[in-house]
């Protein structure tokens, strides 16, 4: 998707809302299992019901592949279902992939190609040559771990070199390699203090933020810290929307989750 | 597996050999591809030619992703042949994952329940509670990114912090993390002048090397800095043994290719 067609998105909707798909096959209601696939009847009820106050889904291909075969066909539904109904919808496999180069190529391949999701996100360790193979499909969009929302991040991601965090110089060094323009960002909604400084390194970027609700970021900080002139931001719930309830009106009250965020970043959005 | 079977294969064999298979559609010989699953029957080939020079086998999950739920399916027929026909053999599912506390749960359920990998490759960025619950799991090990093979490890593994590596800070500070027994380390044989002061800091870990063959590492360098009492290494080639040939002499040229690896690291154990 190009990324015109992303604001424009956010700019109808005046939502910059992403829905993340993390099912759960204990978390999701019980009458659901009797279908021969639970999870994709989860994930169209879910996309049905929030795609009006939503930009993005996002499922996290983790809870699938936990599945095993059947998790990846119901990926696989699932994306497809998205392409089909919602080709306005952004689209991101979230993946965290990265390995060395001719292998990237690979899991480009499996989720630009054959999956056919607008976006990845891919993990910074391995370095330049683990990201480029992802920068080369026109029109997809590689979604960097720039700083992450869990406690975790402060073992590797915060050290300092040459008055520098680590995550700062994967930001900046990342801005250099080839096709960047296509490069967006993680970047959890727990860090929001950073985010302002963030900003000035990434003025352009869409940032990807993790971490509202069940993790404790604040929807306000991320705002009012982390927006550009393009708005620039996709924000996502996973659990604080589709687990908003495990029975029969599971879809219902997570329509209303949904709503009730799409309101709060609309007072954002002009 | 208990590392103490993987100890004993690599005493009776005199060998540390892991063949990786990434299994390229574009690469295994031609003949291959009438059949119903050409990635499982090529698989089947290579193991059943190489298994008695090697001790462990590593399916790169890329490959397999790439070729979406076939690929799947390849994948799992692929542990299972391993794991029926020789449990002997430590399997790695090279993955490279990571991702927040419950999401790296799910990972960890997917390599070790579903598909039963004795082991499953991981990547350090996200820190200690996204590489934790991997390690929650009895003798199943998971193989941390420490410094790799690739020319793009200079990115950042190399960022120097309070006059310490990056990957050096990883090594140490995953060594103090629960159960951290279980890990291993992923360390390129290009990287072999750094094996020395990595055993300092690793002296009982076991450490997988990629990068010796197509990737320019020497086997002997990476032999003699790199062993510890118990061995202490499982040497990865891929490429090299996989595709030593696409003609229909396919396996039996992989056979020699493992057995004359096999015969050089002979000459380092005892």
């Amino acid at each position: 998707m190009e990324i015109q067609k992303l604001i424009q998105q956010i700019e109808k909707k005046k939502s910059m809302l992403c829905v993340g798909l993390d099912v759960d096959l204990e978390k999701i209601p019980k009458h659901l299992l009797d279908h021969e696939d639970p999870i994709f009847e989860f994930n169209k009820a879910i996309i049905e019901a929030t795609q009006e106050f939503c930009v993005a889904f996002k499922p996290n291909t983790a809870f699938y592949e936990a599945q095993g075969l059947k998790g990846w066909a119901a990926l696989k539904k699932t994306i497809d279902y998205l392409n089909t109904f919602y080709p306005e919808q952004f689209t991101i496999a979230d993946a965290k992939r990265g390995d060395i180069g001719n292998t990237s190529s690979m899991y480009a391949k499996a989720f630009f190609k054959n999956l056919n999701f607008d976006s990845v996100t891919v993990a910074p360790y391995m370095g330049r040559d683990s990201v480029e193979p992802f920068l080369s499909f026109n029109d997809k969009h590689t979604i960097l771990l720039g700083l992450t929302s869990n406690q975790g991040s402060e073992d590797f991601q915060f050290l300092k070199s040459e008055d520098e965090f680590l995550f700062e110089n994967v930001l900046k060094k990342s801005q250099t390699w080839e096709n960047s323009q296509q490069l967006m960002y993680v970047i959890g909604a727990t860090k929001a203090d950073h985010l302002k400084s963030i900003r000035s390194i990434l003025p352009n970027s869409f940032l990807l933020i993790p971490g509202v609700g069940a993790q404790g970021g604040s929807l306000k900080e991320v705002c009012k810290n982390g927006m550009n002139s393009s708005y620039g931001l996709l924000i996502n719930s996973s659990r604080g929307i589709i687990y908003a309830s495990n029975q029969n009106d599971f879809a219902e009250k997570a329509k209303l989750k949904a709503k009730a965020l799409q309101k709060e970043m609309a007072l954002f959005i002009n």
